[in-house]
């Protein structure tokens, strides 16, 4: 994972605080104002500890026994994140993750914004997933370029993939996120994180019993 | 993550075989035999001092110089994983993202096999997503049980997806895997894993320059 200049965070660390930022946004979902580093290691399953020194990167937090201002920590965590704006983001292929992509609800909260769908199928191009009209691939860099989206989502099969990315980094997008069922390669500069469910099934069916 | 009795390896190697299946049968798709640490490294993002360390944990795979046989090494990937089995899955909640998990291909060649999808609401019970007719959630438990279902995958809202948990570890399920944004809380015997694409975009976030 790339790093801004003289950043000293380590990135396993900031991996974790979305998992914080979603149980606090849980928390105050349930009218509850103040937590501990204990009930969020409960919650998340992570020590106490490991909690209490991830959050303590980013200054002072909570005090020892009064606990944590959910209010303060999510607008804190947001702020390092940089969700406190919302990124627009583009998705290529348009077919039934696609779509089923484009459709949940869940991102606009959370900081993203799906903005524009791309496909090469002429019969998908032009119809319409809820409020988006499907646009042509051959589009899409220009559209990239010009609106500067640095985020884009990959749902395409596996053998067009690396193609996308790297149309997609040559635009200019810097975060992939790729729901093809392959590594791709990009430079240096660009970060990508997988979502492939059979990688996680098949790290389970390692400690299931096999009786089936 | 709950280990097999006397079983020694570690959790995040368990992990990362997956990954090198996966690519394994990309490089098989492509018409190659064998290939090497250094390959699978360079396609991974992985060192080839720690792939090899990886796969010595399984016995003798390959030899100095002469690379790893790509079909041997799946073989013995597939059975460490048991994934040279087929494991009948059930998917609870037939909105957007139950069905395009119900409709998706990518399970069924790698070892799973979308058997049954629930759901509680009465207009989506009785209808039909691809081969499927959705079952009424009520049923659940009962037909877990009488198929000992090991593995459910979840895709209803936040709010549901802790008491669809207990229904299906009531019922014997040992692995969920869970797309509901939300951590939930299972007894040690049982296995979660998360789909959450929002932290993986998030995660990716703090590195962006917020130019947008």
């Amino acid at each position: 994972m790339p790093l801004k200049p003289s950043n000293s965070i380590p990135d396993i660390v900031i991996g974790r605080l979305p998992l914080y930022l979603r149980a606090l946004t849980h928390l105050r979902q349930e009218g509850r104002d103040v937590t501990s580093s204990h009930e969020l290691g409960e919650k998340l399953g992570i020590s106490s500890a490991q909690i209490r020194k991830d959050l303590s990167h980013f200054g002072g937090f909570g005090k020892q026994g009064t606990g944590y201002q959910i209010d303060f920590l999510i607008d804190r965590l947001r702020k390092v994140m940089q969700v406190n704006q919302e990124w627009r983001v583009a998705v290529v292929g348009a077919g039934h993750l696609g779509s089923a992509i484009s459709r949940y609800r869940g991102f606009r909260d959370r900081g993203f914004r799906i903005a524009w769908v791309f496909d090469a199928d002429p019969a998908k191009i032009g119809t319409k997933i809820d409020d988006f009209i499907v646009q042509d691939v051959a589009n899409m860099q220009d559209i990239i370029r010009s609106n500067k989206v640095q985020i884009a989502m990959i749902a395409v099969p596996a053998e067009q993939a690396q193609q996308v990315a790297n149309l997609l980094v040559e635009a200019g997008v810097r975060a992939i996120l790729n729901y093809a069922p392959i590594n791709i390669n990009v430079p240096p500069h660009v970060m990508v994180q997988y979502i492939d469910p059979v990688v996680h099934l098949q790290h389970m069916t390692y400690y299931l019993l096999s009786d089936e």
